[in-house]
């Protein structure tokens, strides 16, 4: 095999194992259905991952690649309000929702709930992956913060932006209706009115820019 | 058979199911590990199941009785203010997840995010099960309208609820730390609190009431 062709060997079967743990579950796929699927002989695959568990850190190291391209960017295209940018961010799962009727869902939070204990190190890679996600949240914040009192606990704000559209899928895709996450965001919304609402405290000075 | 012991089969296989979905997810148990871990024979579950999907109903339908005994009545027990009782609540899965190292979850929202939409019935089951925890809290708001301004959209917070508990266990299991879980009730306490403290609407007459 060319460097090239190796290459483009374990993309594949890093592409085809995220679009099968995503459809069915970690533990529901085979590496014989993988190998199947990628068209990839079980030679080829050793060569690059020890087994399964090894494919399953790619993939997750895989989606911290595309948090921009396939996530954020998509969702801010033509948004520059910091805030409106979170609204949009959720709006995408929302979109995503109801595209699906109902069967999409943030794969790495199925994965956080699928894997046990055994997979230490997938944890950490999904930990890794939700930190992104709430990170460009929190620089939202952040870039927003003369609206918003000094004292605003950005970084647990942004935790809680991540949980409403955790929470807000989970029960959406069973309820079968947008309900649900429309529900969580409308709360959200009003919960970040009446933060932005509130007296704007004074700007503590040498604590907050040392 | 007995009446009786057919009944035990029956709960027998119901309760081996429902604890390794839990462990291991709904798609990674086969039929013949249920049958070995519940000692009986594929006759016997036929008897009762037509396959794993029908247990799986099964199982939903179980839940849904656990409810009072296995999570509102220990959460509860000795805490009479209904907006305690929510905290409690929410208190109850933070002690679950710091007793198990952060590998305890919410069996109905893993199901949630695992099951796809071959299982229609199934999901109908979930729902059934947030409803149900979901109108729990809707009960504590309802018993403390008092407190609250007049136009609280209780379906709506209750729901919220519901959404900061399931979003805040799915992180802290991949963080494997309680950080997440804490910061998402700390906002939601907050949320409360300026619900609150905000100046109460004069009561609509006729029309909360009709």
């Amino acid at each position: 095999m060319t460097p090239q062709s190796t290459r483009r060997t374990r993309e594949r079967l890093v592409e085809v194992a995220r679009e099968l743990f995503h459809q069915q579950g970690y533990g529901a796929t085979g590496l014989a259905q993988i190998l199947r699927t990628a068209e990839v002989n079980s030679g080829s695959l050793y060569h690059f991952f020890r087994g399964k568990h090894e494919l399953l850190l790619a993939v997750l190291e895989h989606y911290k690649e595309l948090l921009w391209p396939a996530v954020l960017e998509p969702a801010w295209r033509g948004v520059d309000d910091p805030i409106e940018r979170i609204w949009a961010l959720l709006d995408a799962y929302r979109g995503a929702l109801l595209e699906s009727e109902f069967q999409s869902s943030c794969p790495i939070g199925s994965l956080a709930l699928e894997l046990k204990d055994l997979h230490p190190e997938a944890h950490a890679l999904i930990a890794e992956n939700f930190e992104g996600w709430r990170q460009a949240v929190r620089g939202c914040l952040e870039d927003a913060r003369a609206r918003f009192p000094a004292g605003l606990e950005r970084d647990k704000l942004a935790t809680f932006v991540l949980t409403t559209m955790e929470g807000g899928v989970m029960q959406s895709r069973s309820y079968r209706s947008i309900g649900p996450f429309d529900d969580s965001v409308a709360m959200l919304r009003d919960y970040f009115g009446r933060i932005l609402d509130s007296e704007p405290t004074p700007p503590k000075k040498a604590r907050k820019h040392p």
